[in-house]
């Protein structure tokens, strides 16, 4: 058994708010990294590695690289739901891929990705994987 | 001569806002798509590119990719400065690069890019350059 | 039996944002217009009084005045809880009263209150009630 | 002569941003708090009374209360003016009213006020008025 191949995944559902619309009634592109975010959030929760408990191992982790891909619109009134699944890696990083459907008409409406690094108290990049994340990798049965 | 080879650019200062950094003291990433934002919105100032000239024209040009690239935090009380390049392409698309220094120290802390396509007022996808922007192109000395 | 007297109370929990702290690591002030959103989203929904629904009935309902009072402050990892209550009006307006409490602890945070009024489309003020929202009121049991 | 009398102010034009206006194209009302904001932050640094000198003497000033009132719409393309008056008091706060006028027009579009009390550094309401605060008022001709 490959370890390494299993998928550690979250999803939630969300609603388009009135103040997440432009004036053409769809989705303005800057929502989504808070769609994200709400993503990386409901997953560390599921998954325990929330930015509270990062903080307490002495870390931060902030987003570096982001991307977004935008397929279809989303409108107000519309149900999203937002996948968001880790890639797992040996680098001292967190890679989340992220895909964003239309609940109602099941389409692919966005997808993205991020990276994260780490950072100790006094803001210096940490260049080998925490132990504390070591540990969470192998109790979520990850390998790397 | 090439006049493809031209650049067109534009650049404005800003003042990182209290809002705008997170728990570390340093900006959270979901800013940068707003600040992003405002240097798309000098460079349509500049060279006379607005949205709403744009909605004129029976045009809307989302933003369908994201980017974005962070090398060093901005903090509360920084000044950044932003410098926003156009991508000539052949395609019907806007393309922009962004790059962002801290105005004290002179170093770039961010990068980015961005992808528009038009979209007319139904909503549809267009294939075609329209005609405003090639027009839009010839005045500012683009090929293509 | 007074149906003016009958209270139309919604309420929603929702868990703070990184995103939402400011340096201090406390939800920035700006946020609590968003949990008010919120709040009056999952109001529309209970009670079918939903933007899509006004702007098919040709009215547009923003908000003109706001307030928010703060008590104590949510810290990242709080869950609050919101409570919206309508403040019947005989004036064609839509009242709104909010409390805000932290899950855990029970205590009320911070209120506030928003006043919207109708505007048709081409915003113009509409000094009497709109016809749509009395039959609301009648089939929500509030009488004016 | 009373020295009480003395009016300190600030003021700063603005673009209207397209991600700060709705479907309706207007701008949103939970944009003024931002505007509310940059116009605090100009008054810190006209006055020097930013929250990083607050934050070097101890202090933190949350705003504890909000008042918002939209007189009339500003529009994407529209430049604002905003107007920020200290409205001195003997308590420990620090009270702002703000104008936001449409430039072009000169019309008063919204008004609003903010209440900002003084909290330590571990967050205890501070009741009396910090010394950093009344020598900031006496060299800005301010009694109180």
């Amino acid at each position: 058994m490959n370890e390494s191949k299993k998928i550690l995944r979250a999803e939630r559902e969300f609603s388009v708010r009135f103040s997440e619309v432009d004036s053409m009634g769809i989705v303005w592109h800057g929502s989504y990294p808070l769609y994200f975010e709400d993503a990386r959030e409901e997953f560390g929760r599921i998954y325990h590695l929330e930015y509270m408990h990062m903080f307490e191992m002495g870390f931060y982790a902030p987003l570096v690289d982001l991307q977004f891909h935008f397929k279809k619109p989303l409108k107000y009134g519309d149900t999203g739901r937002i996948v968001i699944t880790l890639q797992n890696t040996d680098a001292a990083k967190i890679l989340f891929n992220y895909e964003i459907y239309n609940k109602e008409t099941g389409e692919l409406v966005a997808t993205g990705s991020s990276t994260q690094v780490f950072l100790d108290t006094e803001y210096n990049l940490v260049w080998t994987m925490p132990e504390f994340f070591m540990e969470w990798k192998r109790m979520n049965g990850l390998e790397g």
